[in-house]
């Protein structure tokens, strides 16, 4: 006799989502964390009037149907991310204003990164989403970055410098560190890359109303007692009659678990027995990216007056990316940003007092001087938190997914994986992480009497 | 008071190493070694007939000067790998006999493999072998891998093969998986290419008598109750007043500790505090290689009587390296050849008798059909090893030298840290470990008083 039916592991969105379809399914379940909170990169935070800002993973898009509709089914609702009137490029120096989908590069640059483009999506078109080693040119896609894939197809500095900034912006990661066949995937998952780099239209148009972390917490609020916080998990024992769940502060057992942490950080755990190797060699080599979102307050959306969106792009910067993340009624301005990848790595060598300044002169360029007088300033380095160590996930780097990638959802026994990194479709984001927990806990119920 | 002056973790070859200088300082040390046996990547085995053979680690180079003294100083000897005759290369079903530094290649293939080799060298001595990611031409070489350099300087399909073998070779992993700034840092810490893969002359020249791993057990006899077996750490606190150090069935308190196990393993134990997100992050991307290791017995060592000296290349097989590891007055015949980088996951998916017979089948093709016949075979899965998880040892990808190396060897407060992949001087090999455990335990008997 076990203490539960299913153990999970993490209350972020692929933990708790799991946990509902277990309890759905009338089974008793149990889940772990080992914050304080529930939401895992899901982060609410405020500013000191009490305007909600949320530090990590907020956006929503139309063709996330998924996390679309628990947010419905949980009551929550959501509003448009603002996207009215012209975005800015800044790029050696130049800022340019665009109300179109250039980018804001020059004829010449836009239509060779639409060349590169179109060349990417024909190649991610062959690659196959449900196991991405068996696509057919798997094997010369993964022996080489994103980037000397770019770097082998074209000359063009302009377009170099925007894929150089793209890439970060998307996975929080140089195009050096992933492999091409990890960026087809990944694209692919989403729909492709303007569906991905999109607000409205695209992976950024909706927000949650309060933020996207209250779909966490009315999860946790459903599941009651059954989530634990403040309950790091140490050490996963398995066998033939169940598993056994060691945490900081007791034990439980059930007869089956859901690991819902990244890869990276379930590699950590103990396990008894040991994993298979390709298990554990996964989780060796799927670092987390590295971000650190800001968001800047001001007395009013000011850029919106001068009919900017407050989508910027810079790529002299380390900030690299900025939107307007305003409150829904407009009674003050936000701005949030993103230091990403190797400019993530390098702020986070920074004072938070130069880092503020650094973020607040980038924004300056792209805003103008109303924008180098916020009224608040916060911050979220996701390398720090000890229970994420990255965001926005994991990654594969060249040769992984062919060597390892079956392991990467694989049940070993009675140990089943969730998390936004096992889902193909929309891996990596909200929707993927909910998707995840579905098939867990449909895994896990299934061969519930095994 | 704290019950030992410094506590050691890992009872492999730095983490004795280091013990030993804290000893010999006077000063109190204790080593929780998570096996019940020590000399970690090193392994004694032993044929039916009472012959040793090395699983792990076994061979030492003249100029590995530190390891050398070791084992001089513990009462140990050594005696030359046998080298005599010539060495055969297969490559596309032809076996080619040679006796010079041609590997066996055409003239135009060996040129051409000449003509990288010279190039590479020439990068490598531009590198900083105490912080790669200050040499002047770090961000260019880190951002590839060695596949991509290799790829594009050269179209000779023989050379790409010969790299394409070589680098596994010597690092278990796969060009493409490996950043070029790391190849040209290890190869450089080792003292070039030719002395890494030569046996006379080279890395391969010397055996120690009984194992390798006698020079661990020497170690460990002289440290007495100082090393405690089956002892597995889970967690270390650190703070102002010093650290305590959590294992399954104990805690010590200590003023320092020196972890000596690779940083992939490291990055897995509990800290409190949790590290710097600079330090965790490598661990994230610090995988470790890819190795079987196998022993084929024959009554007697008959490729000597043939001529040849055991050693073999194959570009064709999984199998990719042999040589004569017979016992020092060769009683019997011993073959040892290794399954390395991809070939050794490809190889760890199939059955122990289908692997033998992959490993015995190439054995017939190098050394003919006496080699159909052996008395024995053992073999050694490192990546299976839970407190090893892959041999030879950890390797950076493109990007991490730059962007995380500076946190490879740095204590973070009272933590040290040791460990061959932590070594400038043969980086990744036993003398590097070595060193690596006299510089850790001098850094924390400097800072005892701190």
């Amino acid at each position: 006799m076990t203490d539960f039916d299913v153990v999970v592991i993490g209350a972020g969105l692929a933990g708790l989502t799991a946990a509902r379809a277990v309890r759905a399914a009338g089974r008793d379940v149990v889940v772990l964390e080992a914050r304080d909170r529930v939401a895992g990169r899901n982060l609410g935070g405020l500013l000191a009037d009490g305007t909600p800002v949320e530090m990590g993973g907020q956006w929503i898009g139309r063709t996330q149907t998924e996390v679309l509709k628990l947010v419905d089914e949980l009551g929550l609702e959501t509003f448009p991310t603002y996207d009215d009137g012209a975005a800015v490029t800044l790029h050696n120096g130049v800022l340019t204003r665009y109300a179109d989908e250039s980018f804001g590069l020059s004829v010449e640059g836009a239509t060779e990164v639409g060349r590169l483009q179109q060349e990417l999506e024909a190649l991610a078109g062959t690659v196959s989403l449900s196991s991405p080693w068996t696509s057919p040119a798997a094997a010369e896609l993964d022996r080489q970055s994103i980037g000397e894939w770019l770097r082998s197809h074209t000359d063009d500095a302009e377009a170099l410098a925007f894929w150089g900034a793209i890439v970060p912006a998307l996975f929080s990661a140089e195009p050096s560190e992933m492999s091409l066949l990890h960026f087809l995937f990944y694209i692919k998952s989403g729909g492709m890359l303007d569906n991905l780099a999109a607000t409205t239209g695209g992976a950024q148009e909706l927000r949650v109303v309060g933020g996207a972390h209250r779909i966490s917490e009315r999860l946790a609020e459903e599941l009651g007692d059954a989530v634990r916080l403040d309950s790091p998990v140490r050490k996963i024992s398995h066998g033939d009659d169940g598993v056994r769940v060691d945490f900081e502060g007791g034990q439980v057992t059930a007869r089956r678990v859901v690991v819902a942490i990244p890869p990276a950080l379930a590699g950590r755990l103990v396990y008894e027995p040991a994993l298979p190797a390709a298990r554990d060699g996964l989780t060796q080599q799927m670092p987390m990216g590295s971000v650190i979102k800001v968001q800047v307050a001001y007395p009013t959306p000011f850029w919106r007056d001068a009919g900017l969106s407050g989508f910027g792009f810079s790529l002299d910067d380390g900030l690299g990316v900025t939107m307007d993340n305003s409150p829904p009624d407009g009674a003050c301005g936000v701005l949030v940003g993103f230091f990403e990848g190797a400019h993530a790595r390098t702020a986070a060598r920074l004072s938070p007092q130069e880092r503020r300044a650094s973020a607040v002169a980038t924004l300056v360029k792209l805003f103008g001087p109303e924008a180098g007088n916020p009224v608040e300033y916060a911050e979220q380095n996701w390398m720090e938190e000890e229970y994420t160590r990255g965001c926005y996930g994991g990654r594969l780097g060249a040769g992984v997914w062919t060597q390892y990638g079956a392991a990467l959802a694989e049940p070993v026994g009675r140990i089943h994986w969730a998390g936004a990194e096992t889902s193909d479709v929309w891996n990596g984001y909200m929707d993927g992480a909910v998707r995840s927990g579905h098939r867990a806990a449909a895994e896990a119920l299934d061969r519930l009497e095994a």
